[in-house]
């Protein structure tokens, strides 16, 4: 028998597509490979669909983090994959599975947590699931949002030359989590990593801009995740990491592929990146941070950093795996 | 510290309910209460959404139960829900987290399990969620089904005089547990465990019937689950249990309150309840089974059989107290 780590996660994802690929979907449907599902709402705009697990032990870690943080961040990372299709959430399914010995207190602070942030973004909790577990704490959250379908950005939007750019320095979260397993101080990172912002601003005003050709929101790390946008628009990538891509807080390595930044990734039209920089700084007082470029190099992508060629390691990160 | 056990399932969707009621609903949305979310889809038609955990040593002891059969419940029951609204389902999102030990071949049963009951059903899966778990295999199902906006069956359309009944015999799934547990044969009640069959059919043409007033699928109990069609409907009921209701593998009491019967649970118009019966047998070869009437006592619920009183125990089926 072999063993389900032989498979990892992705191999999972693959054999779950392969199953489920001839079924071709109806008009204006997309299914697995993006940050949400769509489906037509009506001629001109879609509903987007988001779902995610968050598991005690592998998604956080239950003793040290908070429980308002807890149900914050089942929401805030459902959220995000809205915004990285430039959609607007509006309502959300929760299902919470419970160990018996668990304490009302943690469960209030929990829904006061998950209420605070969909108070903050107009979300409307419709339903759910509620049960107990056997040994760990269990949730998962699916978002139901919306968009003018001329808004929606696929992964598989980029087009050569485009320049590849995120919405904020990244590293923070991971490098969070490194103080929180450490016991040590690093208010920002254990904020960044506690208290994950999805990017609902940004995602929705990057939506509206047609020189946004690919967009998605960064879970598993800038180096993984990037690998996704290239692999689904057939192109390669050359970065030239900025100093100010790097999180104060993080090292290179956690900028590169530390996961649960909640950034978004995007490419775009470089003949206007200027303009797209300007009216995201007017608009949104939100500094654009571009890294490097698409190129047509199938599958490559090389990172420079100070003029020197960084070797990421092998594996990324995966949940199969554990965090890292 | 108070633990969750004084909590209870039911009184931590209480919670979760106080807690979001005051944010009014847009028109045409229902939330937390039935057996499916709506949101409109156009003038004549509603979205429907229903989501489901599955989890091991919860809801389906894993050392036992089939893969396959894994796979076909986790969606089983979460159409059931589409049909309990009256419903057509047509997509599903679906999350896995697994223990690190788990097989490929667990796996590719369980997709399998679920893939047939989807070609099945007609269900396109759009996306999901695929992650490690410390301990147990958790599986979360959202499933996005489609009803014309006259069809759609609330719990609270329950009228005074209705007649109420199910479309199959019950306890069969109750019995089956109690048997693999107990290692005995029992091949009626194990399949309707381990294979529950959603009322796909018959709900949606339920869904058609003006004469049905309130509808929900039975998965915690016969007698627990009418509770939340009296409590939403404001009234009360009488049960005159026939022996046509419990299923010959089963006892009376686990016809009454096993749970995870999937059969769905309904009230109708008693002066065109036979029409409704020869148009059920005509149409799609099935017999309703009537089983009391709704009275204007409300919350009281009588049950009687062989014209004994029938007392039950006080604790119904609660996923926070185990399973029966």
């Amino acid at each position: 028998m072999s063993k389900l780590s032989t498979l990892g996660e992705f191999g999972l994802i693959e054999e779950i597509k392969t199953r489920f690929t001839g079924a071709p979907l109806p008009a204006g449907w997309h299914g697995i490979g993006d940050d949400c599902a769509v489906i037509p709402k009506d001629a001109n705009a879609s509903w987007l669909y988001s779902t995610d697990f968050l598991l005690a032990g592998v998604h956080f870690l239950s003793d040290d983090m908070p429980p308002r943080a807890c149900g914050h961040k089942a929401l805030a990372v459902n959220l995000s994959d809205i915004a990285a299709m430039g959609g607007t959430a509006r309502a959300a399914l929760l299902s919470i599975a419970l160990p018996h010995d668990m304490t009302t207190e943690w469960a209030e602070a929990f829904m006061q947590g998950f209420h605070e942030l969909a108070l903050k973004e107009n979300i409307t909790l419709l339903g759910g699931d509620t049960t107990k577990s056997r040994h760990d704490v269990a949730i998962s959250v699916t978002v139901i949002g919306e968009a003018e379908n001329t808004n929606i950005k696929y992964r598989s939007g980029a087009r050569v030359g485009d320049i590849i750019a995120v919405t904020r320095a990244l590293g923070a979260s991971a490098a969070g989590l490194q103080s929180i397993i450490k016991k040590e101080k690093n208010k920002d990172g254990i904020d960044a990593h506690y208290w994950p912002q999805p990017e609902m601003q940004i995602g929705k005003f990057l939506g509206t801009q047609k020189a946004v050709h690919a967009m998605m929101d960064i879970s598993d790390g800038l180096a993984q995740d990037l690998r996704h946008i290239l692999n689904a628009s057939d192109c390669g990538a050359v970065l030239n990491i900025p100093d100010n891509l790097i999180h104060p807080a993080a090292t290179l390595d956690q900028a590169l592929s530390g996961g649960e930044d909640y950034a978004l990734l995007f490419t775009a039209d470089a003949a206007t990146f200027d303009q797209l920089e300007k009216a995201a700084q007017d608009e949104l007082g939100r500094t654009l941070v571009p890294i490097g470029k698409i190129t047509a190099n199938k599958g490559e992508c090389e990172i420079m950093y100070q003029s020197q060629k960084v070797t990421l390691p092998k594996e990324g990160f995966d949940h199969f795996r554990g965090m890292r």
